[in-house]
């Protein structure tokens, strides 16, 4: 089949590669349409050392197994589903799981993929093939509130107006919760919940209130954010980390301890809430969509995602 | 008054200084005894271009106020009482606040002291004088537990086995929390809560349960112990901080996002379970008295605090 192989730094489009085999418990899926990432990006780059088939965010048709037939989404962790982890019940933090184009599991930019049944939910009619692409990243940024009291937030910065950045702003303002959000980009107030604050300059001159969010999300995916936020949440206030960085922060931790910080680390989302979202048409992620590439034009799709300001690339796998 | 100053990195013995003056509001205090904490270590070298008496940890007799003639304590954070964090019932947070021996507040190295009346603790007649000096760390200690579901955690590792990780110890067996204290002294076993295991080697050798922890605190002071603990914590785990560092850290972050962990600041508690635990004598405390001095051998009790493995010096004012 057709996809795509990160190899050293170089993205090469394969014609190639082996399909998925059958397998107890798991799903073939033939993908349809797949978002392209900054992790994706980072991948690229060399990050984790990753050689494979990237992507993990799509929505495609199920070849066999429960959901056969139909569109389908995939949570990204396929966990051993045995050891301790899971059977307290968090196979996303199975420490012998695989993940879905980023540790030893193919992904998404490719003609199949493969997932545990249980990872896959049947897309609802009403939800485009498009939107249904962002359920994974959605289902991320809502999950920043899974583990906070947030409906006791009175107010948000949220650091960073890229992709990731907008859908957390819509998940905070989904919880009703009031956002700022902190940016490098101009054009996204259209992109952006009613009611939102935009601010793009640098977080301290434009922020006149500071120390007084009781929550400030990085999504900024630069590790240059962090040692400000902490600067501008109040005392006893949250900070959630939503991006990784490829580099070490290093941070004076001392308002950390003074002013009894917490800083949260949040990653991947159940893609229920997300899907119920966009099945309500509460969140307009397909104007996020900034260009669509076939498989056989990965390059430029890297490419057009690298440069600055682009929102969400997609690779139309039903293109070739 | 006779009282200890600390000026340029000096430990100074003044007998000119002027006693607090009679306020609205607040009580003035006669020092009994004095305890010197690693946050006065850190301010005499410079930390924060502290000026001024220093000391947080003390008991003595209230000379006016609601207490007057009494032995107390004193919570040490002076809120200005009328902001909207104040309002809110968060004096500690208080941003105009002034701190006892730390901010803008003259402390208990000397004979008088002045806090306002609501800070005050009378102290209980089965609880000694030297055990009171206790109540301020212990309850910082204590505090650790108070924003944590902590009678969840089935495991926890406390880094440092110097004054304030062994409280952390006891303040985490006090609420059923098994322990395991990970620090450098091999004679502290006997200070430690019953049951406790002590490990004494590097973090990374020692602890072969690696990842397994479901809280972590950080009572080390050092800037080195940070990035060990957050490998020894399972996914969605929660480290505390109960350490200010004087250096910055360097932090690789994606730990944090990738497993979830939590990241939280703790600094002072309120004072009543401390008390609380001293009049019942669940911790011994006493036994962390490692030395005595007047304030005039200030110079030795600090010269004495700083030696490796030091556990409390105390000043005991009443001796002059």
């Amino acid at each position: 089949m057709r996809g795509i192989v990160l190899e050293r730094g170089r993205v090469l489009v394969r014609d190639d590669l082996a399909p998925p085999q059958p397998r107890e418990g798991w799903s073939r899926v033939r993908v349809l349409r797949a978002g392209l990432c900054a992790t994706d990006q980072a991948l690229a780059r060399g990050y984790m050392g990753f050689a494979g088939v990237p992507g993990h965010e799509f929505c495609g048709i199920a070849l066999d197994g429960p959901h056969a037939g139909r569109r389908v989404v995939g949570e990204i962790n396929a966990a051993c589903g045995t050891c301790s982890t899971c059977r307290a019940g968090d196979g996303r933090h199975c420490p012998q799981r695989t993940v879905l184009g980023i540790a030893r599991l193919g992904g998404a930019f490719a003609e199949q993929l493969a997932l545990p049944h249980q990872n896959l939910h049947a897309v609802p009619d009403s939800v485009s093939t498009d939107a249904a692409t962002f359920v994974e990243p959605l289902a991320a940024a809502l999950h920043l509130a899974d583990d906070l009291d947030v409906r006791s937030f009175r107010s948000a910065v949220v650091a960073g107006d890229g992709k990731l950045g907008l859908l957390c702003a819509w998940a905070l303002h989904l919880h009703g919760v009031p956002v700022t959000v902190a940016g490098r980009h101009a054009d996204r107030e259209p992109l952006l919940p009613p009611g939102t604050v935009h601010v793009t300059g640098m977080l301290e001159e434009d922020l006149a209130a500071a120390r007084s969010f009781d929550l400030a999300v990085d999504a900024t995916g630069s590790s240059e954010a962090l040692p400000r936020l902490l600067r501008h949440v109040r005392p006893r206030g949250t900070v959630v980390l939503k991006t990784t960085t490829e580099r070490p922060v290093t941070l004076d931790l001392a308002p950390l301890v003074v002013d009894e910080l917490r800083l949260v680390g949040s990653r991947c989302g159940p893609f229920g809430p997300a899907l119920a979202a966009l099945a309500a048409g509460t969140v307009p992620v397909e104007r996020l969509v900034a260009a669509r590439y076939p498989l056989a034009g990965a390059n430029e799709a890297f490419a057009h995602a690298c440069r600055r300001g682009t929102l969400k690339v997609l690779l139309d796998v039903s293109l070739g």
